[in-house]
């Protein structure tokens, strides 16, 4: 059995991982179609040794696909998503877009795995710092209730994608060469500084960014009592994400218990021996697929608190890989993940 | 009425700073005696239009001192400071040396002005995340009483010194010209990477650092109750740092009342308008004196709580700035600063 895949926004740095990681995970594709915007159309990809053409992404490029992989922005999915699901592929978003419909799943398969079974064509991918954070939050949420935690973000520039990415490399180059500094994806420069901004800013002075941190992690935990607020920051790192999070859980939870909640967690590798100077950092943690922990601490300032600071690919688990993960677990190729 | 001031650990990125900082305020400067360790001695500096002999320092440097700026680490300052303070010299320390000892005051002169009058002969300079933190934290906590903080940090370079800055830029050097890049003062590499390590780890897994913040607080904020729990990072940023704070308070306080209470406080600058783009950022507070305060929200996660982004420049507020400030209300060149 192989599928008939689609991928929306190929040509995007969400868009080639998704080629890496299908590739990589010996994913059965039966056919494979490259979509973009016009100004990608013609663009050679290769994918399994073999080149394929990007076309242009029309409302006939769905017939006959199964599986559609979306990274294209949240606009392109509320036009082309449903879609592609009433041709009747699966639709993986990775976009804002359905996030919050209720007749839309909103699934890590390492979390809430049997919300993927509930899927009607379209499943949402939710966001990258939102399942980085809950992959070391929804362990200790399992054993101890989460009751509240807060978040500060040092978000890398693969976030705001490929462009960005370059910006961030174009900035750092024209310093060494003594040139200006050019601005145009980011609000300010990226090179040697950070600001807290990411997405847009609503009413009540928290960015999107922010506040898909508390309600993406009420969906996916399915538990609207949970209180969540995080500082989202972009930092001049490539393409992975850190997260410093306190959590206050119901009952106590020691950092020797917290370890081993997180160590046998799928998809997360605890990385937490200070003395050897080992801890998580987003240079490491570029290109791989666990989520890494470390500096587990009781907090001082808690009674029931813990203190965790995590990093994943943003590319990676943040994006590329939850949905191609999500896409095996509702077609039933893999398992859900279990707790070791 | 002029001093005669011994400025120790001059060659130092703090060091540096303490000559322009004096020059700029025309601090009453008799005559100027600039120290450091044998390795520095000869080197010429410029004070005031005119050049200075880096002396070796030793035990009879201080002698006739009136004022003394130590910014030479912690050994240095157990071993001279001492030796200044009995040669007659108000001592102004910027390590951590004498930070806790209850004989020495902790001051920042905008939070606990009256504590620097307690003074017997040495005063302490707080950490520079404390300080930075403490400016937005203080107004508030006399408005409505700080139960608890935490606090996320993005520290720069300069926090590390002279030669840390210059690691972060040769490896940015040598990443744009496609070079190895050399790890030698950090533990890791620095540009594009971040970690959160800054200064040594205690048996409780909580950097030296992240300690400060706890009992630093307390002593300068004179309230023993009062719970901080802080993450500190090292960023690829070269000379300001950035805390994301979380705080709780005893009174409930608007994010209006906030920007009022902080608009007031002296050293603050409130800089708090997302619809165009402008909250702190490290490389806008690099070179000026103010502590920039934004992003101030009422949390969504707490009832009685608040969450602010403060930014401001590590050699400056955080060390040089703030160091000579205490010695100017010290000694009775300069009022204790006033909420407005």
């Amino acid at each position: 059995m192989a599928y008939r895949v689609a991928v929306v926004g190929a040509t995007g740095a969400v868009g080639l991982e998704f080629l890496r990681v299908l590739e990589r995970r010996r994913f059965p594709v039966a056919s494979l179609k490259l979509l973009a915007s016009a100004r990608s159309a013609g663009r050679r990809l290769e994918f399994a040794g073999e080149e394929h053409t990007v076309e242009a992404l029309g409302a006939d490029s769905f017939e006959g696909a199964e599986l559609a992989l979306f990274s294209a922005g949240a606009a392109v999915s509320r036009e082309f998503a449903p879609v592609a699901a009433r041709a009747g592929a699966l639709v993986v978003d990775n976009s804002s877009a359905f996030r919050m419909d209720p007749l839309v799943p909103l699934v890590i398969p390492e979390v809430n795995p049997a919300s993927a079974r509930r899927h009607q064509g379209l499943i949402a991918n939710p966001n990258c710092t939102t399942i980085v954070s809950l992959l070391a939050v929804a362990p200790i949420h399992r054993a101890a209730g989460v009751e509240r935690f807060t978040a500060a973000s040092y978000q890398a520039a693969s976030g705001a994608g490929a462009r960005a990415m370059r910006e961030l490399e174009s900035q750092v180059r024209a310093w060494a060469e003594g040139r200006r500094l050019e601005v145009e994806v980011f609000p300010h420069q990226i090179a040697f500084n950070l600001f807290p901004h990411v997405d847009q800013f609503a009413e009540n002075g928290y960015t999107r960014e922010e506040l898909k941190m508390l309600y993406e992690t009420r969906k996916i935990l399915n538990d609207n009592e949970i209180r969540v607020s995080a500082t989202c920051v972009r930092v001049p790192v490539l393409r992975a994400h850190s997260i410093a999070l306190h959590l206050e859980t119901r009952e106590k939870v020691t950092a020797a218990r917290a370890r081993e909640i997180l160590a046998r967690a799928p998809g997360v590798l605890v990385e937490d021996d200070p003395a050897a100077n080992r801890y998580p950092m987003p240079l490491a943690a570029a290109g791989s697929d666990e989520v890494r922990v470390g500096r587990v601490r009781e907090d001082l300032s808690h009674e029931r608190g813990l203190a965790l600071f995590v990093v994943g690919d943003q590319l990676l688990k943040g994006a590329a890989l939850n949905a191609v993960q999500v896409a095996e677990l509702a077609l039933g190729l893999a398992p859900a993940p279990v707790c070791g």
